[in-house]
């Protein structure tokens, strides 16, 4: 079949998801079934706007350096379509002979393909439609993990690394609060930071094992006395023994999705105060969140990751100009063996819609505070090397 | 003179700090002048215990990759020697024939230095005692610039260009709190992350300018009417007409010079709040804290200002073993000429101690909501080139 292409981002931005646009149109202009490339502007608004961009028009060295650019380069937008929204959006797709749809984003964003797939196939418009996986959350079914991780991660290690040396500088109580809504892959990779032993973070809270202040001020204590310090790593989306995040007494921003806003410094701050009331003796307690500035800093990506994510963009591509996939998604498989190495397949798109993954339990400690060495195996190729740091000879191992 | 050498960290930490202090433990090395060499951890507090490592046994390699490694190796201490202390610190120092004596850090540093110099006149004790320049704040007099500024400033640069593509493709308004208690260097630098005319941050909030929040809400509005969006970069210590730092209301931690301690998110989430209820029609308002991540991220560092500090270290011991000066601070001053270049001076300490620097009037445009082009060619070749970043070409200039 031959027609014109249609591509969009949808949701968070991250380092590497221009990556994955500009791997598919790089693709695309290698195949004779594709006529026009257009972009659609923040996402399926810009379908519904008619809002599109010539991209078989932007120079190679544009789409180049586009690639290595963070955030989406077409917009973003956080909307699920409607059933009016759908018939709107196959008008203007019919009317251009749109027949290869491709859209980057997270389950919320394969969740809007399917939709868009089975409304076609409802109205029996021939269209080819592919979801592209983008999430920093790492949360996506069917997949080892996901691009955009691995660069969110790898800004998670070199931040909690630095305010590790910064904490036995200064000493006391530092938490730092991490993005990752439901799944602690985000928060666990501040462990990636540790060298020494007695690096922190110390303690890693996660969503996948119930918070309550009385364990978390135990835990602190606990740290303290042994290495008269500690770093805390926390998930925003830590929850309460009945599943209520902890952050949620403390914001009240809606998403679209219906989702809180958990960005806020307020979870954090709350959690300082905890130490300051039960840990009085402690002269310093400070915290961070990390913020949006984790999933778009410039200058801080995994190769691994932004060659993924190239990759995932041209296998979508290549998979609906095949002819074998009406629709799909396109996953990433971690082959066995000692060496890092994936392979690429294409799944259902209602395989990844709607749900998320969690971490899994072999990747957290029986305390639940903690990770594993087995999510330090994992997440190290996804990551890569951290800058070396060193500390002198006379102090290592010594405590605080 | 011939006697032993002791050498100490105090205040922040940066990411290049340990430069300083292996610049100067290497300058040691090579002079005969200078027999043992110690580390007093935790800067003055470790003089009190007597809490020494002996810096000629760690091996060169140690030495290198401690140079490059973000924060105080020796680890640091917020704390001003009082009459006691000083009588304290003298024993110690007699004790051990310590003749030459380093301090890096900050004008609260500097004035440490300088009571330690001047109690050393009082008690005839032949003291060389030089303060090694130490700021991300960039406010020490008599200085061009100040190592550690350079790096942190890299960091907010990076960080602000990422996030103004986030606010690209997600549009509303975002807020970026920086730190900088007195001086809005820091702040300023966030004009850095500008590529394209149309790029954020559009206003930057120093506090060096009366800040009041119905200017803010009214730019914050011409800005979105002109871009139909909003980037915003905050220094912490913006202040009201009066003089009394917004952050102030918000914040109830106090630092042991008797400081409120600003970093903590509340400036930002009531600035986003502001917004949200004087401009109702932003569908989207966030804000972020950098926090303490922005002085020690592993891999975002400035190579003039790691070369910078580097030297100056070594610039403090050939001062202190020339014998031209007994006490000092190291300066670095700017070059005239279209090429970045510096040299090296001492001034007398009382000269940088105590007293702070502000942004000049000549960085800050007239309506004191943003920097001149002065400040970008001040700052540039400090903070070096970014990495690339790119837009289509269909959609530069584009309004959001």
């Amino acid at each position: 079949m031959t027609g014109n292409m249609l591509i969009a981002q949808s949701g968070g931005p991250s380092v590497v998801i221009n990556q994955s646009l500009v791997g598919a149109v790089l693709a695309a202009k290698t195949s004779t079934k594709i006529v026009e490339i257009h972009g659609a502007l923040h996402g399926i608004q810009g379908i519904l706007d008619e809002a599109f961009i010539d991209l078989r028009a932007e120079p190679e060295e544009v789409l180049l350096r586009v690639a290595q650019t963070p955030s989406s380069a077409l917009g973003s937008v956080r909307r699920k379509p409607s059933a009016d929204d759908c018939r709107a959006i196959f008008r203007v797709l019919a009317k251009r002979d749109i027949r290869y749809f491709f859209y980057i984003g997270g389950n919320d964003s394969a969740e809007t393909a399917n939709i868009i797939a089975e409304e076609a196939g409802r109205q029996g418009y021939d269209l080819r439609c592919f979801h592209i996986p983008k999430t920093i959350d790492n949360d996506l079914l069917c997949n080892d993990h996901t691009p955009g991780y691995g660069s969110a991660a790898r800004f998670v290690a070199c931040a909690v690394r630095g305010d590790d040396l910064d904490n036995r500088a200064l000493g006391g109580v530092k938490i730092d609060v991490i993005m990752g809504r439901n799944a602690g892959f985000l928060a666990a990779a501040a462990a990636l930071a540790r060298q020494d032993p007695d690096d922190g973070p110390h303690l890693i809270y996660l969503p996948e094992r119930p918070f309550t202040l009385d364990r978390f001020v135990a835990d602190v204590a606990e740290c303290i006395t042994r290495h008269g310090r500690c770093v805390v790593a926390v998930s925003e989306g830590i929850r309460d023994p009945d599943g209520r995040p902890i952050a949620e007494a403390f914001s009240s921003e809606i998403d679209p999705h219906g989702n809180v806003q958990l960005t806020s410094g307020a979870l954090g701050e709350n959690l300082a105060a905890v130490i300051r009331a039960k840990l009085p003796a402690v002269r310093r307690v400070r915290a961070d969140t990390f913020g949006f500035i984790q999933r778009c800093f410039v200058g801080c990506v995994s190769e691994t990751d932004a060659n993924e994510a190239r990759l995932v963009g041209s296998v979508a591509v290549q998979a609906a100009v095949g002819g074998k996939y009406q629709n799909g998604t396109v996953t990433i498989n971690r082959l066995p063996g000692a060496a890092y190495q994936v392979d690429y397949a294409i799944a259902p798109l209602p395989a990844v819609a709607r749900h998320t993954r969690s971490l899994p339990d072999r990747f957290i400690n029986p305390e639940g505070n903690n990770v594993t060495g087995l999510f330090l195996d994992y997440a190290r190729p996804l990551v890569g090397a951290l800058p070396v740091t060193a500390r002198f000879n006379a102090l290592r191992n010594r405590r605080a």
